[in-house]
């Protein structure tokens, strides 16, 4: 007997019609490695919003039950060709319990368990889930194991990532987001400086609430200054930015080759010879990225996404990980949430112009039977 | 007895007035592992141009003889700061005759002969260069050494270094250039796939006279497309750039993943995983490099600069690089020159006008005893 629920689904078609409509569907048994999560929360992340909304005209959007019909701007329509007709399901990850399991052993042990997954139709009543990437929760509630992947493996993920390439010290961009606060939790009990970039005060002390040592405000006046100094004092030459459009990436190269230059003996016309590393991993700004000369040519900028980075350090590295999270998911890792939302509630106008904004520390999560 | 000659020396200061001038300065005696060469000929490349000139205005300068005084913009001047108030010397590269060698042996080996160097002052009638970097001529003219050094091993510092990366094709976007030229011929006789982009019909005329398969033409209505297949033809994901500002490292990504997403079989919002690598090797245009989304996570761009590869590859590989150099001077490596200036004619309003336009095919030599 196949399980029925509601299942979010977004529709880009060719002329740059968005529609984003929850449908009913039946989800199919699981085989082997497979389970059947019946989905309890899952939290809306900025890597969601691109399939979900990804720049459409929410404010002009007609809304009905479980639906909106937006349109995309025409460029963002362009950039978009490849999904044209297709319909997608949204929700990276969840948590959840697990009803059914296919027949191999990985998934018949998390028979009956809470788990958090990362499906890619979190957004959803049920979900099918691979076993290997499900995390049993134990006595956790759904809410604390919701955001247990994505947030925390990538704030995992910019500290391992710099270990290996032989750093101490790393900066982030946006501090006090819930990545950042758990980047400066992981900083502090791995000593690996960190410098923060925030952009209000109050961030500031947010962040030096929870023990960070350099948060430099970009709203100041001496900011670039402060930056400078916060990098002079870690060595941090390598760095990660959500943002992407604009000139943060810039900002902080600037900053970077202004600690390297003061560190030189001999004038170069060529600048310092000092890496400058920084990782652009999201699109907050989809703006474009602005790179002025004025740092030389020892500088490296990359994407960077969570899932081909665990796959290039294979599973045991990602399995350390994991169990770290999971040892620490109430704390290190904590996430926190504005406000619940079902799915028909999700896809309101005040929902979506709310949680669509990315303010932080204003994340949604999706109840989908509330 | 000290030798006296004319050298070259720029000026900038705090205020932005940039002041070239011909001084009679003396030369010490080579000790070491130095020589003094006699020079006879120094090529002014896109590299030299930067100290010599570096965005002043030469329209509005004031020339007297060997000598002119030009204002910088205001950027390019807080841009300059750190060497603001020091008189630098000119000239990367050049070629000459060995008249006086310290104690080293590999100094006294190259006593009498012909050599291309590479001391930093080029613009001088004499230098002191470092015997470790001096490539002996033979019977080779001063003219056909004088450019041995920056263009021949930064082409073949490409090839190298793509193929330490396993990389069997690479894209160059300035084809039609005298390093472009070279880089063809180069990766004809290594058998790797390259892309060339080119401004004009006659360039692509020029590049398949020299037996170039891919190049393609930015002035064409059907550019993208045409980079596209020829990246699909190569797989050339891997690429090399002067320019620096505006487009062109964009526009390179964007076709490189056209082709890797015509390869997927599954949709994804992050774009394709091919990794594509773009180099910027120089700033003909100092404007700022725009980064517009469109092409995922997949990629990485640097800074590129020859000195700092070399280092990282070591003595062997760039001995071994040096050596084909030398044994295919006149015919892989061969530069062409427009015209040739004297150190005083170097200095004129119409030659700084000319040369500093940086144009395709019209390169200068100087001759510092004509």
């Amino acid at each position: 007997m196949a399980t029925t629920g509601k299942q979010l689904f977004t529709t880009l078609e060719e002329d740059g019609t968005l529609t984003v409509a929850i449908e009913e569907v039946s989800f199919p048994d699981p085989t082997g490695k497979q389970v059947l999560v019946k989905m309890e929360a899952a939290p809306i992340n900025p890597s969601d919003l691109a399939i979900l909304v990804g720049g459409a005209d929410l404010e002009n959007a007609e809304y009905s039950e479980g639906k909106f019909v937006a349109k995309m701007p025409e460029q963002a329509n362009k950039g978009s060709k490849a999904r044209h007709g297709m319909k997608l399901p949204a929700g990276n990850e969840g948590a959840g319990t697990v009803i059914a399991a296919g027949d191999d052993e990985a998934a018949q042990a998390l028979m009956g368990q809470r788990v958090s997954c990362v499906p890619g139709n979190a957004y959803s009543q049920y979900c099918i889930a691979d076993a290997g990437m499900c995390l049993p929760l134990g006595d956790h509630s759904a809410e604390e194991g919701a955001s247990a992947f994505v947030n925390p493996m990538t704030a995992l993920g910019f500290v391992e990532n710099a270990k290996m390439d032989g750093q101490e010290a790393i900066l982030h961009t946006v501090g006090a987001s819930n990545l950042g606060q758990m980047l400066t939790r992981i900083c502090q009990e791995d000593g690996i400086g960190l410098v923060n970039i925030v952009r209000k005060s109050d961030q500031v002390d947010l962040l030096k609430d929870i023990g960070a040592t350099h948060v430099v405000n970009s709203s100041d006046d001496d900011f670039m200054d402060q930056l400078t100094s916060a990098i002079d004092a870690t060595g941090a030459f390598y760095g990660y930015d959500p943002v992407g459009g604009g000139k943060l990436v810039d900002t902080a190269f600037k900053a970077m080759e202004r600690v390297a230059v003061s560190r030189m003996t001999e004038y170069s016309r060529y600048g310092s010879n000092q890496p400058k590393r920084m990782f652009i991993y999201g699109r907050l700004d989809t703006g474009a990225t602005i790179l002025t000369p004025g740092y030389g040519f020892g500088w490296t900028l990359s994407g960077w996404l969570l899932f081909p980075f665990l796959q290039s350090v294979g599973q045991d590295v990602m399995g350390r990980m994991r169990q770290r999270v999971r040892d620490n998911l109430t704390t290190t890792f904590a996430s926190h949430y504005k406000e619940r939302v079902n799915l028909e509630e999700m896809l309101t106008k005040d929902a979506l112009m709310d949680y669509s904004a990315m303010k932080t520390g204003e994340k949604y999560l999706v109840t989908p039977w509330s």
